[in-house]
């Protein structure tokens, strides 16, 4: 493996090779480079600007929470005990931080051409400063250097919310959480704006482990009786302005399928009870999902939270793992996906109505130019979000602006999200993708079908103004 | 938004940057520039040329026909009825054509990136002379131009046709049309070359709304009793003909699905009658299509027409509009098609038979490297159509090369089709199509892939020579 | 058509116009170009070696077991009999060496920006030393040039093998093969490294045409009664191991869809027993394919052979062709594959053990970021082939690296398979996939993605050490 040495930083991270692209390209970064970031969607855990206490270590900051990193090192044959991964069982793994640390470095060319390499390479430069590459033989010498950067001020988890110039961070919260850590934020006097997103999929999927245990804290956190679909119902609709009132502007909807249908109360009631009683089964809980979103397009156009839906991921795919280490452990798979008969009746009811701003997301690219863009290209109240999860890399955003931008316009997506929950990549995650925006619009103008004042504009929409537009900030 | 400015329209548009394939591009695109447009697939209505009238101003020119324009406003949120869209209850929409102008002008940013906004640009530049940007402040004086330019004599559509170097434009018709257009023009003496298309789906697939009053029209138009299999089948291989006289060289079949299936005229028969008496299900409607594509074909190798399938649209997808508006009001959305089951009874039964010219197209381009370059690579009767409909773009052309050269060749394509019912658009749309062929040969010639000479010869035909050779001009 | 002219094959070739990266991909070509080809899934007939007698004719050799070549020249109409594929009926067809030539040559511009072309027009310059361009005025002059050099002993198979610079090159052979060629060699004392592999769809496949006598074949090579299930399985293990012993170190297995179930063996023996009674239908059939395949993954972990599955392709689509010529004659096409439900019962049950190396390869594009990315970057068992059969070419290979890399990374691929049965086109096939990595790399550097010395390693990784780690060569 290479040697430890400096990291080649240029300007030109991202843009095209061709000198002139590459000069419309920093022309357009320029504009955009130091403008506040806007996070309206991600997992950052709140409690870090509650408690504002220093991040433990390196290896807890930046490896453990990152299914991206462990995903890879296990998909090459390393254990995940030995990357520190928690076991369900709550059997030992490896505890030693530095270990860990050394184990993820020697095999860091692993990553080479992936976003996580990049994301963690400019991380590294951008938050802490070090600018060496990281492999085995640096590994310990970086680890200590940002162990030691941890321990000052301006890298206390508020500090450094400041220091990113984030101007607003939505988190995302279930029902059942009583947003402690969002109302502590508040009281405490701080500026820092971090707001809820309301994720109600552990209480709509009967398919959820905990669902009957997680209706019952539904009922203790609504203090409404949601042993019934009509208390339930209520029960949403109030913690939904609960949401609100911490801030929260929008929803999220991570189902399997983004099927919809039109169902009477009778019927979704009776669904319910029979989850309610043990009894439903698989197709039930699909069916009941198809009704909550409809629901849940209603109460938007009742309350104004902004909707989203991310379908189409095949959630823990490797039964091993899942028994082993549980929920969120690299194991999910995208599937395809049909929004064209599954959003219609969602769509042919709520879509015409510009007071609904529902933003789909997809991680089965097939859809971008047959099925999103077209739909998004002409239902006012539908609009496309970025390129996501697996897609949220250099190739997976230039494949989304040239499948959607001829049918959808720049102007029916709605800017970047991070959906993150490892904090500190943050800023990284941003400038590639506002980056990758200015790429693609430098070949616009270097091929005549913008003028540079027409691209100018666009990479403002496109890096601040439409998120906050479509986030309602 | 930006001021008025003239564009900047350079010879380099649409080309790539990087100035050796630039240059090579600029050398192939000298060889096609000026040739004559072959159209031989297009919306056009008749009547302009049968006629000849002076077109009655910029916005029912350029605006109201063109939903591309239309949904993508819509999409935005600015209602169809403020736009002029005729209301299917006759209601009242806006009616002053400047206002409609003004707030296409206002939101005309939308367009930024989209081939709809590419066209008119060019559009303007190149048939009215107009080089500045379309924006608010300047949307009273473009219009105005253009409404001066529409009375001047060489703008009436005859004349336009000749100054687009037109040398055959071809209409889309229904078989219970009477062609009145067609023969008027035919006998006016005047030399443009416009002829039909055989499009029978309104007589074919019985859930179209008036399908039971086309049977009847059919009767009355071909003169044979169609309420029977029989003399329905004959009525349409009559019609054919009488399309054929009338310059016809090929037929549409816009279906849902490219399914086929081999039946016995018995069980056809049966079918036909089912939905003669109003009982036909959606699922013998569609068995039903699969078996006329099947006769179609039959048909075709008997007067060779050129037969076209355009399959895998949702039609009609927003009810709301559907039912406030009407068809074609840009509600149409793509599916997922599959063409290797599909298709295999019609290329099992015809597809060997070399006097069968079957075109194939589609929205799904999952389909361009799996399915259809393959087949079209192999069965001597099928090719395969360009980019159409939302992918009639840059990108959209760009993939249809990069996805079916390598499996189907240049010589199993057919040339471009502009698909259009805007006239005016067609040399832009030809001058775009001809511009990305170019680009992607010279990206071929400079990867020392093609030499210059073959790449010559090739740009020729893609331009010309295929589209009359396929077309049967 | 052109002239007779000779052929500019240039250093550059392939690589991006754009100098900066052109710089980069030929620094990093130097490192491979001269590497040796490592040839781990092809179907070259073990019999040129053993016998290593001269190719008879330019046409023999080049022309007819090329279906890439006759199902273009097919596709426009030119019949298979004029280029002398055999029929089934032992009918007779063009025995006319040199006619057959010049009707390729006359419609080689067909085959202009396929791969076919390229490696064809390669493979005359590296092989045979013939510059000029292949056409209906040079066809009589190339065609004598390769007839003369066929007579000299460099260009009798094993000196091609040498001159070529393999390492190892693996055949495809079934079960009741008695890789009698194989043994040949051995005993030869020829030092060219020729292995076979395992594939055993004619004994595993219940709908293969001849399966119930391959049974038969199968008992009488192993010596064991495979009428029943048990004696099967034993055989398969069996000939495993013989094949082994041969120098063998995979297998393969070219399903349909890679379906796979856990079955006990009473239910497998039951379907078996069906199947040799002649009642097995295709839904058995395929039931058993999805149980044999678990099997096989078992086996492979004992074994530590390889696995490959090779899904994806209706076999034989054409019937009047399959009737007329036989199998593997151009007519198979890929099919739309879902990866993530069908894989995983194996994946789940054999996926997470390092032992088994399991290579999936597909022709459904959609499936590379939205499927196998993610699961080949998880999984430790399961790695991603390369592009293959109609995306073994310049752009499919590219979209393989911009939609695999950024899941998967590099080093979840296993480097390139040739997998053809024209021989002399080996070394064409390798040095157009090296060049191709080489420019998505060159690509990487440039935009400052990866540093020159982890491209100049990953590249050598791609080009020689993936294949030899992941096929144990």
């Amino acid at each position: 493996m290479s040697d430890t040495k400096n990291i080649n930083i240029s300007d030109d991270f991202l843009f095209s090779p061709e000198p002139r692209q590459r000069e419309i390209a920093k022309k357009l970064f320029a504009l955009v480079a130091h403008l506040p970031l806007v996070c309206p969607h991600g997992h950052v855990d709140p409690r870090l600007f509650a408690e504002n206490r220093p991040f433990p270590d390196p290896t807890e900051l930046l490896i453990i929470p990152d299914h991206y990193l462990f995903r890879m090192l296990y998909s090459q044959g390393i254990p995940m005990e030995s990357l520190g991964v928690p076991r369900a069982d709550g059997g030992s793994t490896e505890s030693d931080r530095l270990k860990i640390w050394q184990i993820v470095a020697d095999n860091f060319y692993l990553f080479r051409g992936t976003p996580t390499g990049l994301w963690l390479k400019r991380e590294l430069s951008q938050v802490f400063g070090i600018n060496k590459r990281l492999t085995g033989a640096s590994a310990r010498e970086i680890y200590d250097e940002i162990a030691a950067a941890l321990q000052k001020p301006e890298n206390l988890p508020r500090a450094m919310f400041e220091r990113f110039n984030i101007e607003v961070l939505s988190t995302t919260d279930s029902p059942i959480d009583t947003l402690e850590h969002h109302k502590k934020i508040r009281q405490s006097g701080w500026k820092g704006r971090v707001v809820p997103a309301f994720r109600p999929d552990n209480v709509t999927d009967f398919n959820f482990r905990t669902w009957r245990q997680n209706i019952d804290t539904l009922s203790h956190v609504s203090g409404i009786d949601c042993s019934n679909y009509y208390g339930f119902i209520q029960a949403l609709r109030d913690r939904r302005l609960a949401f609100k009132e911490m801030g929260a502007t929008s929803t999220d909807h991570g189902v399997f399928s983004p099927f919809t249908i039109e169902m009477s109360e009778r019927e979704a009631s009776q669904l319910f009870e029979k989850a309610i009683k043990g009894h439903a089964t698989a197709d039930d809980a699909a069916l009941f999902t198809g009704h909550i979103l409809m629901v849940m397009a209603e109460m938007s156009i009742e309350d104004g939270l902004t909707m989203q839906i991310h379908p189409g991921v095949f959630r823990n795919h490797n039964d091993v793992v899942l028994h082993k280490f549980g929920l969120d452990k690299g194991c999910d798979i995208p599937v395809a996906t049909d929004f064209v008969r599954n959003l219609k009746p969602l769509l042919n009811k709520f879509g015409n109505d510009p007071r609904l701003n529902l933003i789909v997301f997809t991680l089965d690219e097939t859809t971008y130019s047959r099925e999103l863009a077209p739909l998004a290209g002409h239902y006012p109240a539908m609009k496309l979000g970025p390129a996501w999860w697996f897609n949220d890399s250099r190739e997976g955003m230039l494949r989304f602006r040239e499948m959607t931008t001829e049918s959808a316009g720049f102007y029916n997506t709605v800017g970047f999200i991070d959906d993150t929950r490892a904090f500190p990549s943050i800023p990284a995650r941003h400038e590639v993708a506002r980056r990758i925006d200015c790429r693609f619009l430098a070949g616009l103008v270097a091929e005549h079908i913008l003028d540079l004042d027409e691209a100018e504009e666009v990479i403002v929409d496109l890096a601040y103004n439409l998120a906050k537009k479509n986030y309602k900030f």
